[in-house]
């Protein structure tokens, strides 16, 4: 398939084609820039779910359940699973596959796990790719998961429409460990495992945390407890996520919107730089020996990076 | 202080001069490369012992009493603590100060946060030139405590000499959360809040992840149960550091010190080539237009990159 194959299969939801479009993004490769192109002008139309928590707290079972929800009602549905601890992708897929066959294997949902490229980075720009053509093919609701809270996953939830952050009763003596940067992130909140011990504790301390920070938009983000293996409390969430979206769209603003934007072309920038740098003639064995000689302590790794780019 | 100043004062171990040396390569600032070069030098004598795990996981408190051990035992402990979800150091320093007061004012610990610097990035250079500072400056040991396991988390405690994975009970039917690539960068694994239900389910499917994981060294990550903010379990950590200490420094892999040399060439060359692009005339003014016309959707991101490139 060429870059125009890939997109009009794309624009059909052809799930071969989507997964190419993302595989090309995910690597970089030359037509990406002519498939996010024309992706781009299609693309708006998806409520962008970004779902975010530590390991444990229980997002895949919620992300699930959620588009259970969403497929009944006869929605398409696309999940990105953004998993940066794996180097590659091979226990990913091997996790996709399992969810696939849970959610069932029909045209309305369509999973994909995105894992970092090494060294080369990337990995938060192709994720924001990836929604963009999920959003291009149609699907309405496209729900970003992230595993783990460095920065760019921050960055890729924050690129999303609804922002929901998943705690999990029992790490109540420590939500204070999800600091400001989350609290500020999230449009609402899920205590997940809500039958597990110390939930009121943990709901009274995420409360007086989010009394502490206010919100410029003038939003109260709402607490919402769930049991996501059994289903409990998905319904509440999905009414949460709609109204909250509701009240955003009309609040639409265009400098989050910038910040966003803006975001996106410094991490596409970085990326095309360190490209064509090391694409020149030599670069990249020029690179590995300095990385010996950094190694071996015969140069400093500010020295050597002058002796590459001079 | 200029350069030189700031150089001789992490040399004779002024905690001032340090922390202004910390700054000036958090911030990137034009004397970086003069004190980084100055500083490479003399380090390398440190042990540095990264901790990574979920947040509520408990780090905080082990490095506390980390510290607290090898203080004890007469030795000068750096800890920086990372903390990519932080938009400012604000909240980080008020934990800093409650730290430093619960270690003790004394000339033998010094604590420091590293938040992120927002769109600009460098956090895990920066983190990484924090500890050659510390290094440098006759620290014994450093501490790298990371919240959160994303991508630059990673990265940063695959530095670190002796990597320690902190899992809590609990979250035990979620061990598979902690996927392949934290299970592979442990070179040892605690169990913190030992005292709670659930301890021997975790150690038991931490064992099963272990056995499916073998490290080309040879090396056994042991297992090692702690209750940190009952002292419980601190020596046992300090000897089992210690102990894989030695087994690496015998084992000394060039490979992988080059690989480690790589990623921090990588990691400035993306960020010298940004702020080159960017300190051009009218660079930034250009990029804060195009992110606005992004947004607003007359052009899309990859077209908007390569305007600002030619």
């Amino acid at each position: 398939m060429n870059a125009a194959e890939i997109v009009k299969g794309v624009f059909s939801a052809d799930a071969r084609a989507i997964a190419r479009a993302i595989s090309k993004v995910e690597n970089a490769e030359a037509e990406s820039s002519e498939i996010m192109r024309a992706v781009f002008e299609r693309s708006g139309n998806a409520m962008v779910i970004g779902i975010t928590g530590s390991p444990g707290a229980g997002k895949s079972s919620l992300v699930d359940k959620l588009a259970m929800l969403y497929k009944e009602k006869g929605e398409k549905i696309g999940i990105i699973a953004v998993d940066p601890s794996s180097p590659f992708s091979g226990g990913a897929i091997l996790g996709d596959r399992i969810r696939m066959s849970a959610l069932g294997t029909d045209k309305n949902i369509f999973i994909r796990s995105m894992a970092t490229r090494g060294n080369l980075g990337g990995l938060a720009r192709a994720t924001v790719d990836a929604v963009n053509i999920l959003d291009a093919a149609g699907f309405q609701k496209v729900i970003v998961e992230t595993v783990g809270v460095g920065q760019d996953e921050v960055e890729i939830v924050k690129a999303a429409d609804v922002v929901v952050v998943v705690l999990v009763p029992g790490m109540g003596d420590d939500v204070q460990a999800i600091k400001a940067g989350i609290m500020e992130i999230g449009d609402l909140f899920v205590i997940n495992k809500a039958d597990r011990d110390g939930v009121l504790k943990t709901e009274r301390e995420l409360k007086m945390l989010l009394e502490l920070t206010s919100r410029q938009d003038g939003w109260n983000p709402p607490i919402i407890k769930t049991i996501a293996v059994e289903s409990k409390g998905i319904d509440e969430l999905a009414e949460a996520i709609s109204k909250y979206y509701e009240f955003q769209k009309k609040n639409e603003n265009l400098q989050r919107r910038s910040a966003v934007a803006k975001w996106r072309l410094l991490e596409l920038l970085r990326e095309k730089l360190l490209q064509e740098l090391l694409n020149k003639n030599g670069a990249k064995e020029k690179l590995d020996q300095l990385a010996l000689e950094v190694a071996q302590k015969r140069i400093d790794p500010y020295s050597a990076v002058e002796k590459i780019l001079r």
